[in-house]
């Protein structure tokens, strides 16, 4: 049993199902077929206007490009300090944005706060030797599984608004958050001031398929261009975009999240119940974040049940793990199966503490 | 009928049935599966000898990353003035190789000579003003579809052992070189002193899939980081590993690249008897570039054939394109029709000019 | 003798002098100071507008922060296939626009014609594996010794304007063009079209100072970044702008480039007169490149004069060089003697075949 | 009076005097001189061995550049988070470095701890998503004004060289923290495993001269072509290299030293004594760094005194800035006067609070 990543498993049937049927007969490279364009209008139904969207075969080059877009070669990109785009991509970003600037800022569950991002661009120094900010980048779902609410959003928006920053959310795990909020694309993005998403598709159901969505039509101009010379326009494009062809079909990819999220909850309902067991952070979407004893966490391993051990850096203030216990992630997918996430649940209460009598 | 490119058709029966097969099931990300594992050993076998592998998704990405390797900012990468990596990528080898340069020298039909290379480099300042040479780079087939013969690549990997460059061949059209030429893999790269290889899958027979093959290891020490700062290593790593399973599988590829090299010969002899046409350059693989007559260039539009139109940068000594007359390339892959072909011919045979009685 | 470079001497007795008086007391550092506001108001009456100035050491560094400016990091920036830009100064323009690319065109004299430039232009492909042309840069003197007229300027700003290019002017010998056209800085600049400049002060009598002067607004707005970033931000600032206070005070800039210009006229008047001897270009600055018969260059050598070979590679059309034969540069500048080129005449003269009698 | 920083002021007169004698006449531009031969042997001496020097003009040039010479595009380079190289080069190091990484640590008084850095090595994930470190940069003296002892940086070389790291020092300060310790300057570098170091001269009496000097010989392979690209080669290249052998002549630069951290040492042991004073940190080079009532700050600041606040976050552990005090840097140099020291303590001791009777 398998709970390391949503990116564990291949793509769904039916986005596999959409890639064969796409794959025959001739069509123009490079994203000059009809698919393509059938695509793209798509994305325009689903955000309710007018976008511009870009493919490519990963989420890290999503994010780079989206902020190389964004961010001139001397600016600051503020984002979390446990951000996707700051820790785990060896160092896409400041590739893509020739030299530009991370800066990490602390904030509990990963996610920023409007107030927090406006501190902090209000203490920078004006003078040449310091950077300017030019955007901000935040990842929805967060690092530590968590959702921003629209309201969280729209006030981040006014932040890079006053400070002229281009706002990117990484949404690698987008339709898992949308679900959870249970409001539109265009709620949880351009209508809060989102300038430029990164649209995962990968995690939830496609092959290898990750859009970049512009609504800030500046950020579009150049952005064949960067993809180009990133070597990521794949010369038999339709093979991407047939991908989200499947991926939208019949609301597919909501389906998708919110059988990974239904199974998060079960998962997470169950684990909570169990004495010595307690929650780093609420689970709002696919992953769950529990702290287990050292005994429990024995336990899984043991039966052969794989996950990855979880940074305690952005814990809940007074929050703190104990010598004998773990926190660990456990995430679920459209691919999960429920029986497994039955089974983890017995082996974990197997292996709980007995509570002590009262 | 469209002889545009290899690239407009999507993936072989074969290769996408791989595709399928290893989609189901969840392992490691990131390509620590075991497909790929088993992939990367065929590759030894295919090169008789331990190479490193690394997959991407793109021929351009394929070559600046290559390229990245082999060449400091500083440094300078000597090519033909056509070659794609100079020509048609955006200037990805420039933004992956961080400003270093590239020098095209010229070369009927796009091809280099160690005379070429070996004065070009003798002449070149030693100041500090001069960016250093540090690798050439040529394409096997060349962008005009010659091949080079096993001892050019010995000759030209001379000139780079003499001078200090590392060796790099895009192999975009690899297999089609290969069976033109009736070597081995091992015969045509690293016994010639290639030091590193964008081994092509993508035109003969797969949806999206090329690696880097890398002879000389010191330049595959940093690609893996390189790749995924490139945003070009994909999660589901086994879907690019699995394709190339597909493709070597039963020498799939070398059936399909005789098979386009075969209507390629067909095609082109087929023209080349017809008054009025003559070929710019010998058809050695997959592409015929035939010097047409102006009003079969017509006839062949008229009947919806697609091609592209070629420079004629690198025609023979002597050889001039007339005011009536058109140089185009047509291609041919493993999707290709015979019965399109010989419709092409019976147009061109229509349109072409009666000949002058004697 | 040495006629190698007008920067092999040292700064100007007025420029030192200028430079010594600033150099007492204390000041802000980084350009805050002074001195440095004041020379930045006298470029504003130089160039007869407001203009934006920067200041770094080197004219390398002022052309590349120019070109960074104007150029994104996938743009193209058409020059003149000799141009020092793209050819002497180890790809500094590449580093600073991050990977955007030089495209060198041919030019007698190394100068480019608007017509040429036109036809380029046009003739480039629209497709996204085409980096797009966004400036021209021209050297003024060129790098054959030539002046642009301002009726050239004009009809390449035009071309720039018309294309949506930048229009930059590499300003190594600025002062040498301007008294050589007897026009003023705003009629070689800005009136005809250029939109940024690289100002030389170095070769003209200052010890090492150059700047950036800006007539395009917008590509000022960032250039105080990137020169910091550049570290071409010198903390004792008043430093370089001293220099200049020295080089403008009482048209010292023009006295200087007046006198070297006299010396080269007055070798290239002697040189031109010998038998045996012709210029591959007309004189029209400080330099003269004379080709001149093996036997003078070796009697030259001997005498210990110094001076560099030259590249044939802009020679007019159906000049070559022969066999006994080498095309040299010589050049004058403030510090030169008069007694020194008519002790070179002479020297030549000697060395000098004798007339076949007719 | 003017205690804002180092560089406020221009060069010392013996500096001035060596600049102005190396003016005179004609030498090969671009450091072929033969003034710039002679001090670059003179750095041999100075550091008891064979060491490669580049000269450059500014600061952030030399750190930027070393730091290119010792970590790849994809590598991490770990300092202080306070660092110099971080903090106040608006980005230079990631722009030479293209796109590499600054991992800003924690630790009092800008101070980097062996075991600091050896626990953050050994914390980094071993994933390809990780960028690997690849140097250690700190500077002596930090930005808090502490020396590290030779035995502090013998531990930090023990880590670097344990860990495969490069060992980099921005010695902004060099000469201040050489007198502090009395150590010569091998001992204070190469002999505790420094491998490069940013050789500072403009601070303590130059004009605008930096060196790079290079321990481990892999690093100065390519500084010339970097320093080349980077536009920081000037031409007339002895104005550099002459200021250093001023610097250098009759242990000038030890004089000059010495006599900014004698009056450091002056202003330090008076304000330590005013009631309400402290020091943030121990004063051991030529800055002082008190904590004094902002009713004090403001005397200073209403008698014309310039000086800069400084940043709390490398204060000891337990100490604290309170609501009613300002914590300032004041720093000395070779052109201070011991009458504005005496007068800022007059100032100072006025503005104290007068002591409860006790």
């Amino acid at each position: 049993m398998n709970f390391a990543s949503d990116n564990i498993v291949g793509a769904s049937a039916q986005v596999l199902q959409a890639l064969s049927q796409a794959n025959a007969g001739a069509m123009p490279a490079y994203g000059g077929d009809e698919i393509t364009k059938r695509v793209k209008a798509r994305f325009n139904e689903v955000f309710e206007r007018e976008v511009s969207v870009f493919f490519v075969t990963t989420g890290t080059a999503a994010n780079a490009l989206a902020l190389s877009s964004a961010v001139p070669p001397y600016g600051l990109c503020v984002c979390h300090r446990e951000a996707h785009v700051i820790d785990d991509e060896c160092g896409a970003p400041e590739f893509f944005m020739h030299g530009a600037k991370l800066a990490g800022l602390p904030g509990v569950g990963a996610k920023l706060t409007a107030e927090g991002v406006s501190t902090y661009l209000k203490g920078l120094s004006r003078a040449v030797k310091q950077m300017p900010p030019k955007a901000l980048s935040i990842s929805q779902v967060t690092e530590c599984g968590l959702v921003y609410h629209p309201d969280e959003l729209k006030a981040l928006g006014d932040v890079c608004r006053e400070h002229g920053l281009s706002f990117h959310m990484d949404g690698a795990r987008f339709a898992n958050a949308l679900v959870s909020l249970g409001c539109t694309p265009a709620e949880m993005t351009w209508k809060q001031g989102v300038d430029i998403l990164s649209f995962g598709g990968t995690k939830n159901g496609c092959l290898m398929a990750e859009a970049i969505v512009v609504f800030k039509p500046e950020l579009a101009e150049a952005l064949d261009y960067r993809a180009k010379r990133a070597g990521q326009i794949v010369s038999k494009g339709r093979l991407i975009s047939a991908q989200f062809e499947g991926y939208f079909a019949d609301d597919h990819w909501y389906a998708n999240a919110r059988y990974a999220n239904r199974l998060a909850r079960l998962l997470s309902d169950g684990l909570s119940e169990l004495p010595g067991v307690r929650l780093a952070w609420a689970t709002q979407a696919n992953e769950v974040f529990p702290i287990i004893p050292a005994s429990m966490d024995k336990a899984l391993k043991e039966a052969g049940i794989l996950y990855h051990p979880w940074t305690e850096l952005s814990l809940p203030a007074g929050e703190t793990i104990g010598p004998d216990e773990t926190l660990i992630r456990l995430v679920l997918s459209f691919a999960s199966q429920e029986q497994d996430v039955r089974k983890l649940l017995e082996i974990a209460r197997s292996a709980a503490p007995r509570q002590a009598a009262e």
